[in-house]
């Protein structure tokens, strides 16, 4: 394993096999003689990443032929505004479900657009942030499609099942929990991630679109943000960001040769219960606020008792080669990320300075 | 040399120098342990990456301070989107001039959003592609910025003069001329350039506006979409391309060594010459149909007199180690690109297969 044990919530850690790929081709992609971020995107070679990887995303994740898979700059973000930009048609009404930062973003740029109606928003109890059950959603039958957030990296906010939306398309932000365990695509409409927690580098956002989404877009729309353009281009409308897209590739090669989605999946679970069970273990020192139900497999958040322990804790956890752990600064306290690629010994590494730390200051 | 000449006209060929770097620093940037590219884009570790390479670009181009400096995804397309919706604002109406395929994507982009004038466009005389003088401009005076882009790729055709505007914004697409020769920023109001061609990696743009130009978009423009957001978050409204970012300082660290934006003019001039002499030279044989006076210093595109020649050209360069000669798909023949990167023994390869391929076919 690396020296540096890398909790980054994204951009974060890739695997190891990955970055010493990318390392061994950077001058000599496949006998070329050059880098692959110096080949056109509509050259033979770059269209052979391109096609391979949506291959290999396709196997991932068993994404049936009717579901479009789009390699699209601009993040997450974009997709905020993509998404009314793209579905909102006839009457512009939309329901959100907010679970956290990430949905809240979502829902303020689609507001420019439409009538966004809030289907459903966590509740604390007891202290313990909560998803409400399905039978307590209040969705707007005319909204052009349900958009939510699986899982919220900052508050560590995760569903552990899939909403019911009554035939409304049903769209997933899945940035931070993609290829993390087996998911039925056919349950949803719409998916996209941004690549940089569990796909690859910053720079690229994978979208999964069921093609009766794919129509005209509103006509103010920027032409590089029509759904129905990037179909027809095959995402090529413009130049794309080509070495983001072959480093997800080289991931999505990667968690081929690992045995799929399933043993990460298996790998995940083995990784958060580990970090949780040492938070619950020491329930009066690190303080986690969400209900067991909805905990994220992959953002652990928890907080210390005050500022003077966080930062102690950060200081020496960063002494100890466990790195980026502090929480996001909207919210403070520590987090540990712990996507795909963090190998289950550095989770373990972790635990034991978590252990350790309380005998010393607990 | 590298054994292979790239003359891709983007994504082009990089500094042997940079690919070095970015190889040895892939797994462990200045001994953090990890990759850049596994780094939070609001790290120390990001941001000293971010502030330098600013810094770098602002002293190469000598940028005065009241322009702001972003790096923003997307490329020169979102460009196109951006500009007209952060700056058509009172009647929206803006000047294009229309001198090739890529000045008229952007014009065709902006025609959603306001009234383009075309204020002028490139004329064939006597077989010759012109650009018309300053004078023959019809410039709207009501315009809120005048358009235009001082380098063609796919056509070659560049401006060896900037026009003045009288008042009205002036904005350049440079995306594949940027740093290509020293130029006076205060001639601009706004400067764009996607990296791919002589800045670095596919998937990062950099805008060089003036602070006046930063102001309230149209209401219905993308959050990412506006240059306001973007100034006030330094490009970091949302997580940016960082790994392309990282490499376009080292591109801008690379320039500065090897002294700086002119030594690359008289470099480029040297490599052009060499290049319009050998087809000049053999004016029956190799075909240039740009006047002279626009003729491009980045992108030089000739034609042979049949397709058999044209194809037989391309497949004894490619054996030959000179690779991506082919013209672009809407235009056919031949193109050789000669950015920063391209080292003046790459071209002068290319001379003598042009004049041995004269012996051997003309």
């Amino acid at each position: 394993m690396r020296k540096v044990v890398n909790f980054s919530a994204g951009p974060g850690v890739l695997p190891e096999e990955v970055l010493f790929q990318a390392q061994a081709e950077m001058l000599n992609w496949h006998e070329t003689g050059m880098s692959i971020m110096e080949l056109g995107h509509r050259e033979a070679e770059f269209k052979q990443v391109a096609q391979q990887s949506e291959a290999d995303l396709r196997e991932l994740l068993s994404i049936p032929s009717h579901y479009h898979i789009l390699f699209l700059a601009g993040g997450a973000t974009a997709q905020f505004s993509m998404i009314p930009l793209n579905l909102l048609k006839e009457n512009k009404h939309a329901d959100y479900v907010e679970t956290g930062v990430w949905s809240r973003k979502a829902i303020s740029e689609a507001k420019r657009y439409g009538n966004i109606n809030i289907a459903a928003r966590t509740v604390t109890e007891k202290g313990l942030i909560c998803i409400p059950p399905q039978e307590a959603w209040a969705l707007n039958l005319d909204a052009e499609y349900v958009h939510y957030t699986p899982n919220e990296t900052i508050d560590g906010v995760e569903f552990n099942w899939v909403p019911k939306t009554q035939g409304i398309p049903l769209i997933a932000d899945m940035s931070s929990n993609i290829l993390s365990k087996p998911i039925n695509v056919t349950d949803y409409d719409m998916i996209y991630a941004s690549a940089q927690k569990n796909i690859g580098q910053a720079g690229i956002t994978v979208v999964i679109i069921r093609d009766e989404l794919v129509k005209d877009p509103l006509p103010y729309t920027p032409g590089l943000f029509s759904y129905q353009a990037q179909v027809e281009n095959h995402s090529l409308y413009n130049t794309p960001p080509t070495y983001s897209w072959y480093i997800s590739g080289l991931v999505f090669s990667w968690m081929k040769r690992q045995g799929g989605v399933a043993v990460f999946a298996e790998h995940n679970q083995r990784k958060a219960k580990k970090l949780y069970d040492c938070i619950d273990s020491h329930a009066d020192f690190y303080i986690n606020q969400v209900h067991p139900d909805c905990r994220s497999q992959m953002n652990v958040p928890f907080n210390l008792k005050n500022q003077e322990l966080t930062s102690m804790f950060l200081t020496e956890a960063t002494q100890a080669g466990l790195a980026n752990l502090r929480g996001h600064r909207l919210v403070g306290g520590i987090r540990a990320s712990i996507y795909n690629a963090m190998p289950e010994e550095g989770v373990d590494l972790l635990v034991n300075f978590m252990r350790d730390f309380v005998r010393r200051h607990g």
